[in-house]
């Protein structure tokens, strides 16, 4: 993880993202001090800062840029700063993702990148509803005049129904309810079955959100039918990258929990490593489709490439 | 509850609007099997279905009405088809907050209208997912072209934004958070911020939703700025009066939590009683703003009074 977080230093568009996402975000948030009509703010805020490197955020953004070009239109500044705020409100469900996964009934985890878990900070009854605010808020993001003004309508509502279908029940939601039921032993002799169903998890889990950052920057920006397959397709090879790095990282390190089906327990360590360069190879392909204007879509696939 | 039950079947057209919620939400969660894949969609349509009267739903289509005038304009009835969905999106977040309510972490209750609640029948991880599946799905109904078309792009926005912000940090959620951290036995001898206080947190937990769905009612209606005025004063006194209600039925039935602040705690049965008869004048009041089409609006004031 070090590996990729010292690799985004390279990139300062997406130091850049991240500090405007963070604003948006820190504005409609807003800060509170200890009485109890704040406790659900403070616990949101937990929730969501300090934030990492933004990374779907920054995927809205490089998808809005390829499907604008980068002729030096006036009207790409308003649009990109109309697609931070669709990357913020990928970013609050992400967020709200992660609280609700770390409470006890889930996989009950104490900690979060080094600092106390939500639910361990302010009780598991505030977590929840920290939770469930910041996806709410998710939506209200999108459906500000801030935004509608900007983006249009019409696109308001495109974008707020590709992240409702990527966060409910035939996506992130779908996918961690799949994830709960799915066998955890039984698939010996089956890697075949056991790889389609791991893979059909991961993407609804992960790789819908990803998807629905790309689409969501493809509407802002204007892009049309085959410009949003392409994105789309981009956002699946990329997913699927990320969560394969993610499987091979954490089974290098030793770190992989007993029994969990991933990548490396389907196909091994080094078919891992061939899934991963393959879906590399099809997103820069995909990035290349865009030409100049899809250069932040190729340093994203930059940024998880194995050093 | 059950004289409320029976006086429902003296207004068809409550009997009607359920109908057509159930048709409309049985539309957006597909039914389901025993595999795995479908275990999400069952515990969903567990905390959808059977549904009671499906009040929220009936308050907007009463405030469209009011809104849009009882002429045998042939648009009428598109706009009665698109309330519809708009109030079923905010009926599946009563449904959502009913769910999370009910979780250990929560109010921790095993059953809800006499069936196993939610997390009872299915667990709490999976009760979990479900609820924030169906809080998205709010939304989702919202921004499907089946809503947008009729409703158009820009009252399709209000209406989520409507729904976004009852449902958020400033409204339910916060209202919830507000009564956890709310203390119990600390009010003696300072009735009047108790007062005030209860009034606050009852408003933002059950009131705002209950706005909302009169000004999406309101707003599909085409509803001008004072009449929006109006069916937000007429909700929130609806809201107060249905609440006082509650508390005053759980008195008499001497089924009320010890130590929790109510209406009757509060002010007493007498006291409490007079507040809901003003609240219901004042609702009156506001219905009859809109002459005749106002009755659906008195409707459901006659609704929730005292035998």
């Amino acid at each position: 993880m070090s590996n990729r977080k010292s690799k985004g230093m390279s990139f300062p568009w997406l130091a850049q993202v991240s500090q405007m996402v963070d604003a948006a975000l820190d504005s409609v948030i807003p800060g509170c001090g200890a009485e109890p009509e704040t406790l659900l703010r403070a616990a949101m805020r937990h929730a969501v800062f300090p934030g990492g490197k933004r990374l779907r955020p920054a995927l809205a953004v490089a998808a809005c840029e390829a499907a604008l070009g980068l002729g030096p239109r006036p009207e790409n500044d308003i649009r990109l700063a109309a697609v931070i705020r669709a990357g913020a409100a990928v970013e609050l469900v992400h967020c709200y993702s992660l609280v609700h996964d770390d409470l006890p009934c889930m996989d009950d985890d104490d900690f979060r990148r080094g600092r106390p878990s939500c639910h361990s900070a302010f009780g598991e009854a505030v977590a929840l509803l920290a939770g469930d605010a910041l996806l709410t808020l998710a939506f209200e993001l999108l459906m500000r005049p801030e935004f509608v003004e900007v983006a249009g309508a019409d696109r308001a509502c495109r974008c707020a129904l590709e992240l409702a279908r990527a966060a409910g029940s035939a996506g992130m939601a779908g996918g961690q309810a799949l994830e709960l039921t799915m066998p955890r032993q039984s698939w010996a002799g089956r890697l075949c079955e056991a790889a389609e169903a791991v893979q059909r998890m991961e993407s609804m889990k992960t790789g819908c959100l990803f998807e629905a950052a790309a689409r969501m920057g493809g509407i802002v920006g204007g892009a049309d039918e085959p410009a949003m397959g392409a994105l789309s397709r981009f956002a699946c090879q990329f997913g699927l990258a990320f969560q394969i790095r993610d499987d091979v990282e954490d089974a290098v390190a030793q770190d992989a929990e007993s029994g969990r089906i991933t990548a490396v327990s389907v196909w091994g360590l080094e078919g891992a490593r061939e899934q991963f360069g393959a879906s590399m190879a099809q997103a820069a392909q995909l990035a290349d489709v865009f030409g100049e204007a899809g250069s932040k879509l190729r340093d994203m696939v930059d940024l998880i490439s194995f050093a």
